[in-house]
């Protein structure tokens, strides 16, 4: 179809995976660079998937309880020192206030990189007894961390995202919260956005300054890479007895609390970008889709038809599909080609001969597919196609992930693997943080995270040879 | 009734009003003081309400067209520095980045104060030609303004809000978008806050820095006291020539743009609480409040009375009333004083005798009116008569608003006013600034608008005796 190239062209994705996700990101008016080093400009087209993020992972947060809450932006040096392996992981990348007006400031503020501290430190003056547990708060945030390197979406030096910070009476609890959150987050990314999550938990090495333990649900992109798009921490007592955060148990015991935190980020528009993406630009499941629904008028001019193209707008609203018309004097081709790189997920092509024979033409962006449907069906058969495009979405996610996982029983099929194999790489590992480094400088793949469903596909160290203690999937990642 | 003293008393509004705030504030767990001076923590029963004071108000701006983003929260000293009167409005009360990581950076960064300069770099760069406008933008986001002393939702270092910010081929346009946005504030707060505004222009003195004409909706609060609750500016052409930001139009001749901003905040939450609290506690209008009705069982412990308050409960919320049941252990009394504290618009009370006689007690939280109503009846009595108390909440604030207006002719009527007659006062005004701050040193009242319609009810200025350009309400201000 010559349609695709009447919108400025861009990169194609077997030829520049890179330039090609750039070049999505600024043709369908997602993102922009700022003139702020490493800060970049949400436009209306990014923004409002982020905020169809927040409204439906929100919703699955409160019905677990979840209450939200806002922290202050900044942190007082000596408080985000508190817990050593913590402020170890954040301090090289802060950006510190140190001026307020024109006075020097006593103490230097950080803004925040994220809210640990503050949650400990707000935790530990209203959690007294154990009527007071649990609590389980969340907040929805800009965070900060200076980043030299700049990319839509996956890194910046300011993002968005959600973290929620928990504390509990007992260890269980904790536990029982971190992977509940992550599950949240795998059933989101695969309901929501049509993209399936391999879960597991991060090796010591990749773990988050201060937790106990780190959870990951790891995405797999078009180009092989994965990306890391959600994490649920479980902290044990560590940053409880940091930061003193004690509570009277029922036998009148003093105890520690036993905290979690776990957060998701505008990174997941990366992921939908890179997931569902192809050459005529984006695809966005209908679910998260900011305009579900395009009505583009054929032979406009022609008398009625514009009405009808708005009536048909109107009816599709009505039965509550997110739905524009596009009424501009550009070509059909050239709204066509527009919409498809914007990813709205189903195209209503209305015309003087449609009008006649009292039907629309629908097509899907997915797949292109047209289907002719009688006017008076056209809102009942969009939605059935929405639904079914969302389906097909995931399915063809899941196809992909599941033939995009090799197995590697030596150093040899593993080195392989990551030359001639995109995707994520199973293999075992003895447990050994030599042995992860050794792999990242000799391959630059990272250890992604040792799967919930653990089994032995070798013996032995896919690196050293020494006995296997985990099956772990690896993987070159943003 | 002492069931109002069980909860940890609060002092009463007539003794001391601000004391009675601060108390509410605290007691009904809306806010906190942080470790960081000037900063507040959001807790989830204030959060709850600027959850609903989003949505609500973001609905209405999208009907208006605005697109919602979001910009970086860095300013770079230069670009601040661009316009002369905005930068000297702001530059005293900046927070400045000086380093990033460990590094320090070449130039300041100004934590934002507003985005107007951040706006106008990004119009600068995407507008082009005529077809490129109106932009009418929206971002809902934190800013930061060190200030040197701290007042729950009025006044701190850190708050939440949106900022609106438009760019228009013409004046007209500007001015009536400038227009059309004070307006939404005025109507969304009647309607949905039941807060009464007055309406109108500030004077030079007090406008925005930088703009042409700004407009103000100001509300009247429980001691007489005046709350700017929002603001929409007029810029002009101003910021456009400062920022250099043109357009090429129809005729091919390169234009300046003209733009606006209006702005609400977490100020607003400080007027409900000032509006319509009283010595029990806060009073939530129905349409805001996180929980409009709470369910409380009596003599809960026997048989079936928890049951048949939870079966209430759904009821209640299956008929799409936020609600919920306080099936804690307190005594009843405790819990009628706890959901009077938190504001709760309408309660449901269901005992052994209510369930005999297959009804139950449904008490106002406004008026405390007891109303016993059928319990298959009561999903739809409820809702209407929490749009009842909504409706009765915005009647007692314009009484109130309306008996507290009161006219001065000459200064020694003025004077008497501002001493004796809490509230507005309406007076004639030259139009000098000195006599403005004249007034503000005699009296501490400031101008607070020149209202939209104008009458003439004196000839001479209420402060020097010259000629009267215009009507002026003036009062003491937040």
């Amino acid at each position: 179809m010559a349609d695709k190239k009447l919108v400025e062209e861009i990169t194609s994705m077997e030829e520049d995976f890179a330039q090609w996700y750039t070049d999505v990101v600024k043709k369908a008016e997602l993102m922009d660079y700022s003139s702020i080093k490493g800060c970049m400009i949400f436009k209306p087209g990014g923004y409002a998937i982020w905020e169809n993020i927040q409204r439906l992972l929100d919703a699955r947060f409160k019905e677990t309880g979840v209450e939200n809450v806002y922290l202050p932006l900044f942190i007082p040096e000596g408080l985000l020192q508190k817990e050593k392996d913590h402020v170890e992981g954040f301090a090289p990348e802060v950006a510190w206030v140190t001026h307020g007006g024109n006075e020097k400031l006593v103490e230097r503020l950080a803004v925040r990189p994220t809210s640990e501290t503050l949650f400990c430190d707000l935790y530990a003056s209203i959690v007294h007894s154990y009527r007071d547990l649990p609590k389980v708060y969340n907040q929805w945030c800009s965070v900060v961390r200076w980043e030299k390197s700049t990319r839509p979406f996956l890194r910046s030096s300011e993002f968005l995202w959600q973290e929620g910070h928990t504390a509990h009476a007992t260890a269980e609890e904790a536990e029982e919260r971190t992977i509940q959150m992550l599950n949240v987050y795998a059933d989101f990314c695969e309901e929501e956005l049509a993209i399936p999550m391999v879960k597991g938990r991060k090796t010591d090495k990749e773990k988050f300054a201060g937790a106990e333990a780190t959870y990951t649900i790891e995405a797999l992109m078009h180009d092989g890479k994965a990306l890391q798009s959600g994490t649920s921490h479980n902290f044990g007592d560590g940053f409880a007895r940091a930061y003193d955060i004690q509570y009277t148990d029922q036998n009148n015991q003093l105890q520690y609390v036993h905290q979690t935190s776990w957060g998701a980020s505008t990174r997941l528009i990366g992921a939908i970008i890179m997931v569902h993406g192809d050459d005529s630009g984006l695809v966005l499941p209908p679910h998260i889709a900011p305009t579900q629904m395009m009505v583009v008028p054929i032979q406009q001019r022609k008398e009625g038809v514009l009405d009808a193209a708005e009536g048909l707008r109107k009816a599709l609203a009505a039965a509550g599909i997110r739905t524009k018309l596009d009424d501009t004097d550009k070509s059909p081709g050239w709204k066509f080609a527009e919409a498809e790189m914007r990813g709205i997920p189903l195209r209503a092509e209305i015309g003087p001969k449609d009008m006649a024979a009292g039907q629309c033409v629908l097509v899907r962006r997915d797949t292109r597919e047209k289907t002719v449907v009688a006017l008076d069906e056209a809102p009942q058969k969009a939605a059935e196609l929405l639904e079914t495009i969302q389906h097909d979405m995931l399915e063809r996610a899941r196809d992909f992930l599941d033939t995009h996982i090799s197995d590697a029983r030596n150093y040899d099929e593993f080195k392989d693997a990551v030359e001639n194999k995109p995707g994520f790489i199973r293999a075992m590992w003895c447990g050994d943080v030599a042995c992860e480094e050794k792999i990242k400088e000799d391959t630059t793949a990272t250890s992604r995270c040792m799967p919930f469903e653990q089994e032995k596909i070798a013996d032995t160290c896919v690196c050293c040879g020494r006995e296997a203690k985990k099956l772990v999937f690896w993987g070159k990642a943003y």
